[in-house]
Protein backbone atom coordinates (compact mmCIF):
# COMPACT_ATOMS: atom_id res chain seq x y z
CA UNK A 1 0.00 0.00 0.00
CA UNK A 2 1.70 3.05 -1.25
CA UNK A 3 1.01 6.69 0.08
CA UNK A 4 -1.12 7.08 -3.14
CA UNK A 5 -4.07 5.43 -1.19
CA UNK A 6 -3.82 7.94 1.72
CA UNK A 7 -5.24 10.63 -0.53
CA UNK A 8 -9.09 11.58 0.13
CA UNK A 9 -11.96 10.69 -2.27
CA UNK A 10 -11.43 14.18 -3.69
CA UNK A 11 -8.09 13.72 -4.67
CA UNK A 12 -7.58 9.78 -5.18
CA UNK A 13 -8.66 10.46 -9.13
CA UNK A 14 -6.18 13.93 -9.76
CA UNK A 15 -3.30 13.28 -12.02
CA UNK A 16 -1.45 15.97 -9.75
CA UNK A 17 -2.13 14.64 -6.61
CA UNK A 18 -1.51 10.69 -7.48
CA UNK A 19 2.18 12.14 -7.83
CA UNK A 20 2.15 14.54 -5.16
CA UNK A 21 1.65 11.86 -2.80
CA UNK A 22 4.73 9.73 -4.31
CA UNK A 23 7.24 12.81 -4.76
CA UNK A 24 5.97 14.95 -1.52
CA UNK A 25 9.01 14.56 0.44
CA UNK A 26 12.17 16.17 0.37
CA UNK A 27 14.19 13.45 0.71
CA UNK A 28 12.71 10.89 -2.10
CA UNK A 29 13.16 14.59 -4.50
CA UNK A 30 17.17 14.41 -3.61
CA UNK A 31 16.96 11.01 -4.41
CA UNK A 32 15.45 11.43 -8.01
CA UNK A 33 18.36 14.20 -8.30
CA UNK A 34 21.23 11.91 -8.16
CA UNK A 35 19.94 8.44 -9.33
CA UNK A 36 18.89 10.90 -12.64
CA UNK A 37 22.79 11.40 -13.40
CA UNK A 38 23.34 7.28 -12.83
CA UNK A 39 23.27 4.08 -10.77
CA UNK A 40 24.44 5.18 -6.97
CA UNK A 41 25.02 2.92 -4.09
CA UNK A 42 23.79 3.14 -1.05
CA UNK A 43 26.54 5.32 0.65
CA UNK A 44 26.88 7.44 -1.92
CA UNK A 45 23.40 8.24 -2.02
CA UNK A 46 23.65 9.14 1.99
CA UNK A 47 26.55 11.65 1.58
CA UNK A 48 24.69 13.28 -0.76
CA UNK A 49 21.14 13.54 0.21
CA UNK A 50 22.62 14.14 3.93
CA UNK A 51 19.68 11.51 5.33
CA UNK A 52 20.21 9.05 8.06
CA UNK A 53 20.67 4.91 6.95
CA UNK A 54 17.19 4.61 8.35
CA UNK A 55 15.57 7.57 6.65
CA UNK A 56 17.32 6.60 3.34
CA UNK A 57 16.47 2.76 3.27
CA UNK A 58 12.63 3.69 4.25
CA UNK A 59 12.38 6.38 1.17
CA UNK A 60 14.28 4.22 -1.34
CA UNK A 61 11.79 0.75 -0.23
CA UNK A 62 8.58 3.31 -1.14
CA UNK A 63 10.35 4.31 -4.22
CA UNK A 64 11.45 0.30 -5.26
CA UNK A 65 7.56 -0.46 -4.22
CA UNK A 66 5.98 2.05 -6.27
CA UNK A 67 8.21 0.83 -9.24
CA UNK A 68 10.41 3.67 -9.77
CA UNK A 69 13.74 2.43 -8.99
CA UNK A 70 15.04 -0.89 -9.13
CA UNK A 71 17.66 -2.36 -6.84
CA UNK A 72 20.59 -4.86 -7.92
CA UNK A 73 22.75 -6.87 -5.75
CA UNK A 74 26.04 -7.49 -7.48
CA UNK A 75 28.03 -11.21 -6.53
CA UNK A 76 30.85 -9.20 -4.90
CA UNK A 77 32.70 -9.37 -1.56
CA UNK A 78 31.18 -7.65 -0.16
CA UNK A 79 28.41 -7.48 -1.70
CA UNK A 80 27.88 -4.36 -4.08
CA UNK A 81 24.83 -2.89 -3.97
CA UNK A 82 23.48 -0.08 -6.59
CA UNK A 83 20.45 1.91 -7.21
CA UNK A 84 18.42 2.56 -10.29
CA UNK A 85 15.79 4.28 -11.95
CA UNK A 86 13.00 2.01 -13.78
CA UNK A 87 11.83 3.63 -17.30
CA UNK A 88 8.90 4.92 -14.64
CA UNK A 89 11.21 6.53 -12.29
CA UNK A 90 13.08 8.86 -15.37
CA UNK A 91 9.87 9.73 -16.54
CA UNK A 92 10.07 12.50 -13.37
CA UNK A 93 13.33 13.99 -14.60
CA UNK A 94 11.09 17.09 -16.12
CA UNK A 95 10.06 17.38 -12.32
CA UNK A 96 13.55 17.27 -11.02
CA UNK A 97 14.73 19.98 -13.92
CA UNK A 98 11.29 22.46 -12.81
CA UNK A 99 12.67 22.46 -9.41
CA UNK A 100 16.28 23.38 -10.75
CA UNK A 101 14.94 25.94 -12.76
CA UNK A 102 12.53 27.63 -10.23
CA UNK A 103 15.60 27.38 -7.49
CA UNK A 104 17.98 29.29 -10.06
CA UNK A 105 15.75 31.58 -10.75
CA UNK A 106 14.22 32.14 -7.46
CA UNK A 107 15.96 30.38 -4.21
CA UNK A 108 20.19 31.26 -4.83
CA UNK A 109 21.28 31.87 -2.06
CA UNK A 110 23.87 34.45 -2.85
CA UNK A 111 21.53 37.39 -2.24
CA UNK A 112 21.03 37.77 -5.70
CA UNK A 113 17.61 36.38 -6.33
CA UNK A 114 14.16 37.51 -6.61
CA UNK A 115 12.13 37.17 -3.15
CA UNK A 116 8.61 37.52 -4.42
CA UNK B 1 13.71 30.30 9.37
CA UNK B 2 12.41 28.17 6.68
CA UNK B 3 12.81 24.23 6.02
CA UNK B 4 15.69 25.24 3.61
CA UNK B 5 17.78 25.86 6.70
CA UNK B 6 17.52 22.27 7.41
CA UNK B 7 19.42 21.26 4.23
CA UNK B 8 22.77 20.07 4.59
CA UNK B 9 26.23 21.66 3.87
CA UNK B 10 26.16 19.71 0.56
CA UNK B 11 22.63 20.48 -0.16
CA UNK B 12 22.17 24.24 1.10
CA UNK B 13 23.50 25.65 -2.35
CA UNK B 14 22.18 23.45 -4.39
CA UNK B 15 18.96 24.71 -6.39
CA UNK B 16 17.25 21.85 -6.82
CA UNK B 17 17.47 20.88 -2.82
CA UNK B 18 16.35 24.65 -1.88
CA UNK B 19 13.68 23.56 -4.21
CA UNK B 20 12.22 20.55 -3.05
CA UNK B 21 13.26 21.91 0.87
CA UNK B 22 10.03 24.19 -0.13
CA UNK B 23 7.66 22.25 -2.18
CA UNK B 24 8.69 18.60 -1.21
CA UNK B 25 5.40 18.16 0.75
CA UNK B 26 2.18 16.77 -0.33
CA UNK B 27 -0.14 18.89 1.51
CA UNK B 28 1.97 22.18 -0.13
CA UNK B 29 2.10 20.63 -3.75
CA UNK B 30 -2.03 20.34 -3.53
CA UNK B 31 -2.44 23.96 -2.62
CA UNK B 32 0.08 25.15 -5.08
CA UNK B 33 -2.29 23.21 -7.22
CA UNK B 34 -5.48 24.92 -6.27
CA UNK B 35 -4.45 28.39 -6.22
CA UNK B 36 -2.92 28.18 -10.09
CA UNK B 37 -6.21 28.50 -10.57
CA UNK B 38 -7.09 31.66 -8.59
CA UNK B 39 -7.55 32.74 -4.92
CA UNK B 40 -9.36 30.57 -2.40
CA UNK B 41 -10.84 30.72 1.10
CA UNK B 42 -9.57 28.55 4.20
CA UNK B 43 -12.87 26.55 3.44
CA UNK B 44 -12.50 26.11 0.29
CA UNK B 45 -8.92 24.86 0.34
CA UNK B 46 -9.80 22.23 3.09
CA UNK B 47 -12.33 20.96 1.33
CA UNK B 48 -10.32 20.23 -2.31
CA UNK B 49 -7.02 19.74 -0.48
CA UNK B 50 -9.01 17.33 2.78
CA UNK B 51 -6.06 18.41 5.44
CA UNK B 52 -7.37 18.92 8.87
CA UNK B 53 -7.36 23.09 9.89
CA UNK B 54 -4.31 22.44 11.39
CA UNK B 55 -2.43 21.04 9.05
CA UNK B 56 -3.20 23.51 6.11
CA UNK B 57 -3.21 26.12 8.70
CA UNK B 58 0.53 24.78 9.22
CA UNK B 59 1.32 24.82 5.68
CA UNK B 60 -0.35 28.16 4.83
CA UNK B 61 2.07 29.70 7.22
CA UNK B 62 5.19 28.42 6.08
CA UNK B 63 3.96 28.93 2.07
CA UNK B 64 3.58 32.61 3.46
CA UNK B 65 6.87 33.03 5.32
CA UNK B 66 8.49 31.94 2.38
CA UNK B 67 6.79 34.70 0.12
CA UNK B 68 5.31 32.41 -2.54
CA UNK B 69 1.56 32.89 -0.97
CA UNK B 70 -0.27 36.33 0.41
CA UNK B 71 -3.20 36.22 2.91
CA UNK B 72 -5.57 38.99 2.38
CA UNK B 73 -8.37 39.71 4.68
CA UNK B 74 -11.49 41.61 3.67
CA UNK B 75 -13.20 44.14 6.25
CA UNK B 76 -16.64 41.80 5.81
CA UNK B 77 -18.86 40.54 7.97
CA UNK B 78 -17.97 37.53 9.19
CA UNK B 79 -14.04 38.66 7.55
CA UNK B 80 -13.41 36.84 4.37
CA UNK B 81 -9.77 35.66 4.12
CA UNK B 82 -8.65 34.48 0.68
CA UNK B 83 -5.03 33.24 -0.15
CA UNK B 84 -3.24 34.26 -3.23
CA UNK B 85 0.23 33.12 -5.22
CA UNK B 86 2.48 35.86 -4.90
CA UNK B 87 4.73 36.25 -8.69
CA UNK B 88 7.56 33.97 -6.69
CA UNK B 89 4.54 31.39 -5.61
CA UNK B 90 2.96 31.98 -9.80
CA UNK B 91 6.17 30.80 -10.78
CA UNK B 92 6.27 27.62 -9.17
CA UNK B 93 3.49 26.39 -12.19
CA UNK B 94 5.63 24.41 -14.05
CA UNK B 95 6.54 22.22 -11.16
CA UNK B 96 2.44 21.65 -10.51
CA UNK B 97 2.44 21.26 -14.32
CA UNK B 98 5.27 18.31 -14.38
CA UNK B 99 3.25 16.81 -12.06
CA UNK B 100 0.27 16.56 -14.06
CA UNK B 101 1.93 15.23 -16.80
CA UNK B 102 3.74 12.45 -15.08
CA UNK B 103 0.12 11.62 -13.48
CA UNK B 104 -1.67 11.55 -17.02
CA UNK B 105 0.86 8.77 -18.42
CA UNK B 106 2.11 7.29 -15.16
CA UNK B 107 -0.76 6.97 -12.39
CA UNK B 108 -4.05 6.91 -13.24
CA UNK B 109 -6.24 4.40 -11.54
CA UNK B 110 -7.93 3.16 -14.08
CA UNK B 111 -5.57 -0.01 -14.38
CA UNK B 112 -4.84 1.34 -17.93
CA UNK B 113 -2.06 3.50 -17.05
CA UNK B 114 1.58 1.76 -17.05
CA UNK B 115 3.32 0.27 -13.95
CA UNK B 116 7.00 0.25 -15.17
Amino acid sequence: MGKMDNLGEHNRHCPVARTAALVGDTYILLILRDLSDGPRRFGDLERSVEASPRTLTSRLRQMEAEGIIVRHVFAEIPPRVEYELTTKGRALAPIVESLRQFGETWLLDDGQSQTR
